[in-house]
């Protein structure tokens, strides 16, 4: 008896076994773009109890309660923590091929050594008393489930207005070997840019981030190119502070180049009196805002990451009761190649194309978008332009399989950087083992089917290096 | 000897065939979406002969016939039924790994018996024969198909001016026990929506529609407030007959919130009498028409259907010649996940979005609309949005495997309310056992790899469901 | 040991081995699109080492090189042949699961019988002198590597301009008996259509040509009326040169019906003067030219093809330092379906729509694409509309399936008149293997299976017309 969690779960050869337990197993964790809590980690912080550490901000699983007729109150409402999680646990026996269902046998068995059985209406209060007694204990404070992991580096996802107090103490206590994980902050300035400040709101969103980027730098910014100044001295501190990555979300990818300098001082001081300017200047002054940054990047070495494609807030009621990141953001359609196109190109043509994921979130986009970034490689840097792993809705069995596939035909796949979780949960390092077994399964099964050689110091090579080797070589961390 | 028809069809291990005998095979059908001649199931319908039951409106035929170089004589012109059927004899064997392969081989084996040898030139007499033979019995009426394939409900696809008058006779027979299976009708006011009436053409046919409804409703529907009103109350009259079902077809979902009160009533005068106005205005109209509809089927509890990806009539020649439903319709590209959330939002932010299948066309949609839907699941209504089956071109091997794939990681499987015919004819219920066969194979083969548990009540529960189980309690059909 | 080049390489059953052997194997190479150079045909080129025939103009393995962080000297530089031949064989290895890999497995095989070791760093000077030592032989000739492949026909790509003076040598070799492949002309206007004429150097560009295509025809083309007859006049030339097919490249497909003959004369003034006008003009103009081109495909009984959804030289640094055709281009995104319905409903109105290929680089496109040329089927031609083969990025084992699978399911696989090469290499008829052993791959498992009849007489039928019989009869060739 026991769930589908054992040695083999996903190997479904001899081949995939090996490697998997020869070459994947060992390699340690780099979660180089994840949404953990910093102040969490420096806080070494204890969970109160399973709801807390396993329900309260994952909207996969909000989103599966709600598709299952549970009522609000149990899901994100006033319904104790003990009736929430068994309201998950009578909706888990739904989540059957669903992402939900995988993930969630491997964070019972790999943290908390659940995997005799299901959970379930009638396992629940069993599970429930179990896993919550051993949250009570030490080794499942936050770091504590950091380490287990094997996590060498994690790397948070971060503002620019960030005064990275967490990450500072985190790093001198890595320095001072009082932890062993990396934490470094990566570059985040969505909010730093005005694509949405032709709307009466964007606009005021806006103004009160320049206002508190203001503060924060001591100067007036009364014009953009002061602002733009004032943002890339955000980008000097966060390098200072480690950060070796950038990252910029996008409903679909847009770019214009600038127009007129004239023109974009000219709004500029518009939106920074709060008052909105057409949607092509917004456009206009974000792609300049992206370019800088872009140009910092490949200046200092970091990394860029895009994420490309997902519609946010799509329900006006969710949103109002309960903010953003409540279940109710999915996938946009639609055209970018040719702005995605004419970005990379500005910045190569100007030898400033820094090292570049991109991550997209409509498979619809993926042959065109793996096969666009790879007509930018060059300059002699191993693997520079990488089509990014699956991401939030593509981050399971079969969207892992086809990012895979088209990594491998469109790009090189042993060069690809490989996984990471983009969680906001320290359950979720199970994730970097589906992942392996994932890739175990495929590279073992066509060794066995003759379409890649047997031969396992050469395949279990990239292996290793997509398990760690290649991010590790490929961020400049110093791991 | 024999044709692929036989126990294991589709079937590829025990855990797939026990899964099929013992949960699939029993349930009845509940054939919730199709295009059934009201008028044939009431007067039971006798079929001349094999040409007529299975060729005569058969627009899948005729493409591969088409195709296959017959010439149009013997596909829709004068030739004799014999003929016609001589000719999609020989064009059979051609159809290997298209759709129409397997649906005939089991039409055959299912209905006539017919599975030691395939239809080809040199069988083609005997089958004729022996299937017209069949015909002329009883036992071949259009009551007596769907009886004997355990059809416990149909709906057909009905104008909003459609008088009902077979179905209130069908009604009537059922409830006296005189006919086992319910047949309720469908709203489907594409005409009564003026989206293409910025043509000339399309602005008098919108014309004549208003004044037929007029007529009906016998009163005047001067203004746009009346129309939407007299639409309203089909909506009612369809009620009252049973009805529990919109539907509406689109190229791509548009949707404009609506201008102001006075520009549509503007416009609707002026397309009341017969001359087109901006493509703009159409849209608005439409859309506010689509709201009403949607709002009615919401304060009803009905289900609303939206189909959207069908380009029609790309041959003039073809339409001229046959009009349209004759085999020039495919599938469209383009964006249109906003419009999409703007509509389902404004629905659900006035807590009026009825439970909603939406089906689409294009595979290349399919991630983003399994996705957008379920944004807008809640209320404690069980898989209140779906994505809906596997449409037209996709009805098949392929399709149905992708549509459940991501019916699966998109949203919850196990609440999907499974197959339905959409079609015209009366020979296509086995296209309930083809989705079955696959369902079963699909999760009989992952028990065996380990993907799902091999827990066959759990398991088979889910199978049961989405045969019959889930649409019976999804939609308020008295079944 | 060895490759995994061997007599079971991609089949996976004793079905799909005798599918390749008995009926694949056996038949000859019709490679009806290719970019192979008459001149070196008409020369019998001897190529000086495996730099030269393998590396020179191979933008795949340029990509990759690239992507392996080799420096561009090493690609398309300064370096030595022997430098560049040993960075591409460090490469190698790193190709696992690309195109590249197995394409490359094969050509090493089939033309240097070598599959007894790997490409690599170690391998390379070996595989240097063994492969070069055979270059220099008679039977390494740019004709002898084609009559050792079995090539009965090819078809280079040409513009308007071109004199086909090698074509009409080869033909008249052909006819004498002295070289047993024929080899014609492809009629490819894509620079005589100004479509990009609405810049600057796209004027230019298209001034020059027709001042050009004025000299060849000894007239000034003063209007746009005599270019088109102009043009057309090349069309009937390259006919009497054995053309039979013509060929378009577009980005995505546009199309617009022709504005007034008046405004057509007035921008073809300006264009033959230099001058850029208006994109929609420029579009207009083109399409105008297509369509004179395609009613004189159907009036001469040629076959139309369209190549869809490259975007070119994405990379202005590439683009520059090398020309086109550099490995910066890639895939574009964005819809086409209604005006490439306009446009195929245009000629089949009156009755001047030619056999069609469509061939689309974008696979979200390709169910679109496969069912939209499946409406313009008819006229009693076999075959007549056809989803062109896996092309470009597409043109690998997972592109060749999914078009097998599209091809299958949209049209009717056993017409589909199979590959091609779409090579400027005399080394790539080994991707007619390819596919074939994919194809046989996919009906012998499925015959296993009992997905198709296990009926070789049948089944193989298809499988000889896939590789050669239906383009013999598609193509009016006199093969």
């Amino acid at each position: 008896m026991g769930t589908l969690i054992n040695d083999r779960f996903l190997l479904e050869c001899d081949q995939a076994v090996r490697l998997y337990e020869e070459y994947a197993k060992p390699q340690p964790i780099l979660d180089y773009h994840c949404h953990l809590s910093p102040a969490e980690i420096a806080e070494n912080h204890r969970f109160a109890d399973m709801t807390e550490v396993w329900l309260g901000g994952d909207h996969y699983k909000w989103r599966a309660m709600r598709a299952a007729g549970v009522p609000e109150e149990y899901i994100t409402g006033s319904a104790s923590p003990r009736e929430k999680f068994q309201k998950w646990a009578e909706v888990f026996p739904l989540t059957v091929r669903h992402p939900l269902f995988h993930w969630t046998l491997l964070e019972l068995a790999r943290f908390f050594g659940i995997s005799d059985r299901y959970l379930n209406s009638e396992t629940a209060e069993d599970i429930w008393n179990e896993c919550n007694g051993l949250l009570a204990t030490p080794e499942f404070s936050a770091r504590a489930l950091m380490t287990r992991m094997n996590v060498k580096g994690v790397c948070t996802t971060d503002d620019p207005l960030d005064s990275l107090e967490h990450h500072k103490r985190l790093r001198e206590e890595n320095r001072a070997g009082e932890f062993s994980v990396k934490v470094l902050p990566t570059f985040r300035p969505d909010k730093a840019l005005p694509l949405g400040a032709s709307g009466e709101e964007g606009a005021v969103r806006f103004s009160r981030y320049v206002q508190a980027l203001s503060e924060l730098d001591g100067s007036n910014l009364t014009t953009f190119s002061e602002y733009r100044a004032a943002l890339l001295r955000r980008h000097q501190y966060f390098h200072e502070q480690g950060c070796r990555l950038s990252d910029h979300g996008f409903e679909l990818f847009e770019y214009a180049e600038a127009g007129t300098e004239q023109g974009l001082e000219s709004a500029y001081r518009q939106l920074r009196s709060g008052r909105p300017v057409d949607r092509a200047v917004c456009l206009a002054m974000s792609s300049c805002l992206l370019k800088d940054v872009a140009m910092a990047d490949a200046e200092r070495g970091w990394v860029m990451q895009l994420h490309i494609g997902a519609i946010r807030n799509t329900s006006t009621r969710i949103l109002s009761a309960l903010g953003a990141d409540s279940g109710c953001d999915s996938i946009v359609d639609g055209s970018y190649a040719k702005p995605l196109a004419r970005f990379l190109d500005a910045l190569d043509q100007c030898d400033k194309l820094p090292k570049t994921i991109v991550y997209n979130l409509n498979p619809a986009s993926s042959d065109m978008l793996a096969a666009m970034v790879a007509n930018f490689n060059g300059h002699g840097i191993r693997g520079k332009m990488q089509y990014g792993s699956g991401w939030w809705f593509l981050d399971q069995l079969d969207g892992m399989r086809r990012q895979l596939e088209t990594a491998s035909t469109m790009n090189l796949l042993p060069l690809f950087v490989g996984m990471l979780t983009d969680s906001r949960s320290f359950l979720s390092y199970t994730r970097h083992e589906y992942f392996r077994r994932i890739l175990c399964n495929l590279l073992g099964s066509e060794m066995k089917r003759g379409l890649i050689p047997d031969d396992f110091d050469w395949i279990g090579k990239f292996v290793s290096d997509l398990s760690y080797g290649n991010a590790r070589r490929y961020f400049d961390f110093g791991l």
